[in-house]
Protein backbone atom coordinates (compact mmCIF):
# COMPACT_ATOMS: atom_id res chain seq x y z
CA UNK A 1 0.00 0.00 0.00
CA UNK A 2 1.09 3.50 -1.01
CA UNK A 3 1.64 6.10 1.77
CA UNK A 4 -1.41 7.45 2.85
CA UNK A 5 -0.15 10.84 3.93
CA UNK A 6 3.33 12.74 3.41
CA UNK A 7 4.24 14.44 7.01
CA UNK A 8 7.19 17.03 6.49
CA UNK A 9 9.02 18.38 9.58
CA UNK A 10 11.34 21.91 9.23
CA UNK A 11 12.95 23.78 11.45
CA UNK A 12 13.59 27.25 10.43
CA UNK A 13 16.82 29.06 12.04
CA UNK A 14 17.42 32.69 11.85
CA UNK A 15 14.45 33.76 11.73
CA UNK A 16 12.90 37.13 12.13
CA UNK A 17 12.48 37.58 16.51
CA UNK A 18 9.30 40.17 15.95
CA UNK A 19 7.08 38.31 13.47
CA UNK A 20 7.82 34.62 15.38
CA UNK A 21 6.18 36.62 18.39
CA UNK A 22 3.17 38.18 16.25
CA UNK A 23 0.40 35.73 16.31
CA UNK A 24 -1.77 37.77 14.05
CA UNK A 25 1.78 37.70 11.62
CA UNK A 26 2.33 34.10 12.03
CA UNK A 27 -1.58 33.17 11.47
CA UNK A 28 -1.23 35.09 8.11
CA UNK A 29 1.81 33.34 6.90
CA UNK A 30 0.46 30.17 7.89
CA UNK A 31 -2.67 30.89 5.88
CA UNK A 32 -0.70 32.13 3.00
CA UNK A 33 1.51 28.84 3.00
CA UNK A 34 -1.60 26.84 3.01
CA UNK A 35 -3.37 28.68 0.17
CA UNK A 36 -0.08 28.47 -1.95
CA UNK A 37 0.16 24.67 -1.30
CA UNK A 38 -2.74 24.21 -2.95
CA UNK A 39 -4.60 23.05 -0.10
CA UNK A 40 -8.49 23.41 1.45
CA UNK A 41 -8.31 25.51 4.78
CA UNK A 42 -11.11 24.08 7.03
CA UNK A 43 -10.51 25.86 10.22
CA UNK A 44 -7.38 27.44 12.29
CA UNK A 45 -6.40 28.04 15.46
CA UNK A 46 -3.43 30.97 16.76
CA UNK A 47 -2.23 31.56 20.38
CA UNK A 48 0.22 33.93 21.97
CA UNK A 49 2.08 32.89 24.87
CA UNK A 50 3.09 34.74 27.80
CA UNK A 51 6.21 35.68 28.06
CA UNK A 52 6.85 35.10 24.09
CA UNK A 53 6.31 32.33 21.18
CA UNK A 54 3.23 31.61 19.10
CA UNK A 55 1.69 28.38 18.54
CA UNK A 56 -0.76 27.99 15.56
CA UNK A 57 -2.75 25.25 13.73
CA UNK A 58 -4.63 25.50 10.31
CA UNK A 59 -6.46 22.24 9.97
CA UNK A 60 -7.07 21.80 5.81
CA UNK A 61 -9.17 19.06 4.04
CA UNK A 62 -6.31 17.64 3.38
CA UNK A 63 -4.67 17.15 7.33
CA UNK A 64 -3.06 19.83 9.08
CA UNK A 65 -0.19 23.09 9.19
CA UNK A 66 1.55 23.36 12.61
CA UNK A 67 4.11 26.01 13.76
CA UNK A 68 5.68 26.58 17.10
CA UNK A 69 7.81 29.75 17.34
CA UNK A 70 10.77 30.47 19.54
CA UNK A 71 11.72 33.99 19.32
CA UNK A 72 14.61 34.29 21.83
CA UNK A 73 16.33 31.32 19.51
CA UNK A 74 15.11 33.16 15.87
CA UNK A 75 13.66 30.09 15.47
CA UNK A 76 10.37 28.14 14.44
CA UNK A 77 9.29 24.55 14.67
CA UNK A 78 6.55 23.76 11.59
CA UNK A 79 5.28 20.40 10.62
CA UNK A 80 2.98 19.83 7.34
CA UNK A 81 0.87 16.66 7.24
CA UNK A 82 -0.79 16.25 3.56
CA UNK A 83 -2.60 13.55 1.58
CA UNK A 84 -3.06 12.76 -1.91
CA UNK A 85 -1.51 14.77 -4.58
CA UNK A 86 -3.26 17.95 -5.16
CA UNK A 87 -0.95 19.67 -2.05
CA UNK A 88 1.97 20.41 -2.63
CA UNK A 89 3.76 20.60 0.48
CA UNK A 90 7.31 22.13 -0.62
CA UNK A 91 5.24 25.26 -1.61
CA UNK A 92 4.23 25.88 2.28
CA UNK A 93 7.47 25.47 2.84
CA UNK A 94 9.26 28.20 0.97
CA UNK A 95 6.37 30.54 1.85
CA UNK A 96 6.89 30.34 5.38
CA UNK A 97 10.34 30.40 4.66
CA UNK A 98 10.04 33.74 3.09
CA UNK A 99 7.18 34.99 5.85
CA UNK A 100 9.46 34.34 8.63
CA UNK A 101 12.83 36.01 6.83
CA UNK A 102 14.61 32.45 7.42
CA UNK A 103 17.94 32.30 7.09
CA UNK A 104 17.81 28.75 6.18
CA UNK A 105 16.08 25.72 6.96
CA UNK A 106 16.42 21.86 7.81
CA UNK A 107 13.53 19.39 6.46
CA UNK A 108 12.95 15.56 7.19
CA UNK A 109 9.89 14.27 5.27
CA UNK A 110 8.26 10.93 7.03
CA UNK A 111 5.52 8.49 4.83
CA UNK A 112 2.50 7.84 7.07
CA UNK A 113 0.45 5.08 7.32
CA UNK A 114 0.54 1.19 7.20
CA UNK A 115 3.61 -0.39 5.30
CA UNK A 116 5.04 3.85 5.82
CA UNK A 117 6.96 2.96 9.17
CA UNK A 118 10.68 3.25 9.22
CA UNK A 119 11.31 5.48 5.58
CA UNK A 120 12.44 9.00 6.74
CA UNK A 121 14.78 11.18 4.51
CA UNK A 122 15.86 14.78 4.53
CA UNK A 123 14.72 17.09 2.13
CA UNK A 124 14.89 20.32 0.19
CA UNK A 125 17.49 23.08 1.61
CA UNK A 126 20.12 22.02 4.65
CA UNK A 127 22.18 24.64 5.62
CA UNK A 128 22.16 25.11 9.23
CA UNK A 129 24.36 28.57 11.16
CA UNK B 1 21.53 23.01 23.45
CA UNK B 2 19.08 20.68 24.54
CA UNK B 3 16.42 20.51 21.84
CA UNK B 4 13.48 22.92 22.41
CA UNK B 5 10.59 20.34 21.49
CA UNK B 6 9.84 16.01 21.24
CA UNK B 7 7.83 15.45 18.66
CA UNK B 8 6.45 11.50 18.47
CA UNK B 9 4.98 10.45 15.49
CA UNK B 10 2.08 7.42 16.04
CA UNK B 11 0.86 5.03 14.37
CA UNK B 12 -2.24 3.26 15.24
CA UNK B 13 -3.34 -0.17 13.72
CA UNK B 14 -6.27 -2.00 13.74
CA UNK B 15 -8.36 0.36 15.74
CA UNK B 16 -12.12 0.32 15.96
CA UNK B 17 -13.61 1.99 12.30
CA UNK B 18 -16.89 3.36 14.44
CA UNK B 19 -14.98 5.30 16.67
CA UNK B 20 -12.17 6.54 13.76
CA UNK B 21 -15.40 7.69 11.92
CA UNK B 22 -17.21 9.65 15.05
CA UNK B 23 -15.38 13.23 15.65
CA UNK B 24 -17.17 13.95 19.16
CA UNK B 25 -15.40 10.32 20.26
CA UNK B 26 -12.21 11.69 18.56
CA UNK B 27 -12.31 14.84 20.23
CA UNK B 28 -13.30 13.36 23.70
CA UNK B 29 -10.30 10.43 23.33
CA UNK B 30 -8.02 13.22 22.39
CA UNK B 31 -8.80 15.59 25.45
CA UNK B 32 -8.26 12.53 27.71
CA UNK B 33 -5.04 11.93 25.93
CA UNK B 34 -3.85 15.93 26.82
CA UNK B 35 -5.51 15.32 30.32
CA UNK B 36 -3.27 12.24 31.09
CA UNK B 37 0.03 13.38 29.79
CA UNK B 38 -0.45 16.96 32.21
CA UNK B 39 -0.83 19.11 28.93
CA UNK B 40 -2.47 22.44 29.37
CA UNK B 41 -5.18 22.50 27.27
CA UNK B 42 -5.37 26.31 25.17
CA UNK B 43 -7.57 24.98 22.23
CA UNK B 44 -9.12 22.40 19.55
CA UNK B 45 -10.16 22.10 16.30
CA UNK B 46 -11.88 18.58 15.63
CA UNK B 47 -13.82 18.03 11.92
CA UNK B 48 -15.49 14.86 10.37
CA UNK B 49 -14.66 14.66 6.83
CA UNK B 50 -17.12 13.34 3.83
CA UNK B 51 -17.32 10.73 2.96
CA UNK B 52 -15.34 9.35 6.09
CA UNK B 53 -12.38 10.45 8.67
CA UNK B 54 -11.86 12.68 11.36
CA UNK B 55 -9.10 15.42 11.52
CA UNK B 56 -8.43 16.87 14.70
CA UNK B 57 -6.09 18.99 17.25
CA UNK B 58 -5.34 19.95 20.19
CA UNK B 59 -3.39 22.64 21.00
CA UNK B 60 -1.42 22.96 24.44
CA UNK B 61 0.68 25.36 26.43
CA UNK B 62 3.35 22.90 25.50
CA UNK B 63 2.66 22.79 21.70
CA UNK B 64 -0.31 20.11 20.26
CA UNK B 65 -1.84 16.85 19.66
CA UNK B 66 -2.96 16.31 16.32
CA UNK B 67 -4.69 13.06 14.39
CA UNK B 68 -5.94 12.11 11.12
CA UNK B 69 -8.10 8.90 11.00
CA UNK B 70 -8.69 6.39 8.07
CA UNK B 71 -11.92 4.31 9.01
CA UNK B 72 -11.37 2.31 5.68
CA UNK B 73 -8.01 0.91 6.91
CA UNK B 74 -8.75 0.89 11.10
CA UNK B 75 -6.00 3.02 10.61
CA UNK B 76 -5.02 6.71 12.76
CA UNK B 77 -1.98 8.61 12.46
CA UNK B 78 -1.14 10.92 15.44
CA UNK B 79 1.36 13.37 15.92
CA UNK B 80 2.50 14.70 19.73
CA UNK B 81 4.70 17.86 20.29
CA UNK B 82 5.87 18.95 23.81
CA UNK B 83 8.07 21.22 25.17
CA UNK B 84 9.38 20.95 28.69
CA UNK B 85 9.63 18.62 31.29
CA UNK B 86 6.07 18.38 32.98
CA UNK B 87 4.26 16.84 30.14
CA UNK B 88 4.77 12.78 29.48
CA UNK B 89 3.99 11.87 26.61
CA UNK B 90 3.99 8.41 26.71
CA UNK B 91 0.58 8.75 29.02
CA UNK B 92 -1.14 10.48 25.68
CA UNK B 93 0.07 7.59 23.48
CA UNK B 94 -1.09 4.98 25.80
CA UNK B 95 -4.36 6.25 26.32
CA UNK B 96 -4.86 6.79 23.04
CA UNK B 97 -4.47 3.40 22.12
CA UNK B 98 -6.74 2.26 24.57
CA UNK B 99 -9.82 4.93 23.22
CA UNK B 100 -9.15 4.36 19.88
CA UNK B 101 -9.05 0.13 20.55
CA UNK B 102 -6.30 -0.38 18.77
CA UNK B 103 -4.46 -3.49 18.13
CA UNK B 104 -1.20 -2.16 17.77
CA UNK B 105 1.08 1.30 16.96
CA UNK B 106 4.54 2.11 15.76
CA UNK B 107 5.63 5.19 17.20
CA UNK B 108 9.25 7.96 16.53
CA UNK B 109 10.70 10.29 18.60
CA UNK B 110 12.30 13.30 16.75
CA UNK B 111 14.01 15.75 18.75
CA UNK B 112 13.17 19.50 17.47
CA UNK B 113 15.16 22.38 17.95
CA UNK B 114 18.54 23.95 17.05
CA UNK B 115 21.07 21.23 17.33
CA UNK B 116 18.38 18.73 17.16
CA UNK B 117 17.89 17.33 13.55
CA UNK B 118 18.93 14.41 12.49
CA UNK B 119 18.18 12.03 15.89
CA UNK B 120 15.10 10.45 15.22
CA UNK B 121 14.39 7.00 17.55
CA UNK B 122 12.00 4.65 17.33
CA UNK B 123 9.72 4.28 21.07
CA UNK B 124 7.23 1.88 22.58
CA UNK B 125 5.90 -0.88 21.13
CA UNK B 126 6.16 -1.84 17.22
CA UNK B 127 4.16 -4.63 16.52
CA UNK B 128 2.39 -4.26 13.56
CA UNK B 129 -0.41 -6.31 11.78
Amino acid sequence: MKALGCHLLVEYYGCDENILNNAPRIEEAMTEAADQSGATIVNSIFHLFNPHGVSGVVVIAESHLAIHTWPEYGFAAADIFTCGDKVIPEAAIESLHKALKAASRQCKEIPRGPQSAGRIRSCGASSKP
